[in-house]
């Protein structure tokens, strides 16, 4: 697999870099960025932190948005923003903001016509750190986080592959997709409409089923305007009482849904994330 | 005149907000943002940071991308972002990127048809702070700041206005604007044909008239694709240097010319904002 890097600056004395792909996985071509630490070095591989992105986003939200990138340096951890959905003009898409592209939700599509390239799950949790270790001079310590959209992403897939990732952590997340419109319009829509298919991708579900193997970290907003009809944190933390899951969950004061929440606690994440890094 | 706000988001403790008004200098409506520290309130006003943005940008560049508000929350500082033109469809404008809408330079136009709305000096020097002294618990007590030609703004309307302004910072100013491209295009069509009029809005002509009352530091990265042609630092210091000006200028090895660069010392500019509000 071979990579074409398109775009590099230097923040933090690290490097923001974006790159181009062929994705075998997605059947694509994909874009993702990475922040790579002054300390990152082939004798010195560094820990990942992926982040995944919420509805509408691509690879540059985060990485222009959310301030990561001092705490990143001073931590020396490598941060890989993937893209939030196939894309491309043979691809599938919806006018809807929700739907299609930009709007992935981190699953394998099982239903024409998205199953062709919605193979998010598979890229991520595949594919990109494949190509990362193979690319970058990175470990292969990782650690997970997402928002919204991407904290779904994160918490499934962090939850369903115990043992390959350090920690998780979310902003806002959509906890429990399958009862919430955002979960269940993308869910019918990619996966079909036998439900129990859709609990492989739900965080509730997967808590209720067993115990997670590393601790989660989650920073929700009391102001965000989501937060009742979509995102169900609730469930979550019932769910997670179940097995005794080690998930801290802090309902913060005043903060809404926007990337002006997420830079106001990053470098908190980003914290928690190298203390089970290190640990590994 | 009257305020509408449009958006806000809590961040670090703080607040930003965007507003729009009817600009009486202008001629049209405007819209602004603004960053309050959390220790702002009506009895402990807090000084301001006046950023003046760069080309095609709005209100929004810096206050989702510079990632300057955990410094600014804790130094108690407002952040106050102008747009960079009069907007609008009554409002002249040019298909090129670097003339009209979204590149006001900071300038009274005398030209049509600029002329009309293109006053963007008065309304930053005189419309918008009056604004938002009588709108927000703020002081009185002000710098000023800005990025490429926003950095020419802050150097042009901070020495234009000796004591009005407590300090003044750049990254990657627009230096000498009469000697290049985008300045001399830029004031041919504000200003007309005659060069001496141009002289009253090029810093490297205001610091070879006079000494500067207050301390400048410039931050330029040396991987900047404009610093040879568009920004011209050294006449810069060569004319600071004329009447002893107080003229900090830091080369950064490897950076750009984006928000990534101003991301990775902004912090250090409001120390130094700071610094010298407090002497006041």
């Amino acid at each position: 697999m071979s990579l074409e890097n398109i775009s590099q600056a230097k923040v933090f004395s690290g490097w923001h870099k974006q790159y181009q792909h062929q994705s075998s996985v997605l059947n694509c071509g994909m874009r993702f960025a990475i922040f790579l630490p002054p300390n990152a070095a082939q004798d010195s591989p560094v820990p990942i932190l992926y982040w995944l992105s919420g509805l509408t986003c691509s690879d540059e939200n985060f990485m222009q948005k959310a301030g990561a990138f001092e705490a990143a340096a001073k931590l020396g951890i490598a941060i890989v923003a993937p893209d939030t959905s196939p894309r491309g003009e043979g691809v599938a898409d919806d006018e809807a903001y929700d739907l299609g592209q930009g709007a992935g939700f981190y699953l394998n599509a099982t239903q024409q016509p998205w199953a062709a390239h919605y193979q998010m799950y598979d890229y991520i949790v595949e594919e990109l750190p494949a190509l990362i270790e193979s690319n970058f001079p990175v470990s292969s310590v990782k650690s997970i986080a997402g928002h919204s959209m991407g904290g779904h992403g994160a918490l499934s897939i962090g939850l369903k592959n115990q043992g390959s990732y350090c920690s998780i952590s979310a902003f806002s997340p959509i906890s429990n997709p399958m009862q919430v419109p955002w979960g269940q319009k993308a869910f019918s829509a990619y996966l079909g409409t036998d439900r129990d298919t859709w609990k492989a991708y739900d965080s509730v579900e997967l808590l209720k089923r067993a115990q997670a193997q590393m601790p989660i970290l989650i920073d929700q907003g009391d102001a965000d305007n989501f937060l009742e009809q979509q995102l169900k944190p609730d469930a979550l933390l019932a769910a997670a009482q179940q097995h005794n899951s080690q998930l801290q969950y802090r309902s913060q004061l005043g903060y809404d849904h926007s990337y002006y929440f997420i830079a106001s606690f990053i470098a908190q994440h980003l914290d928690f994330h190298a203390k089970h890094m290190q640990a590994e």
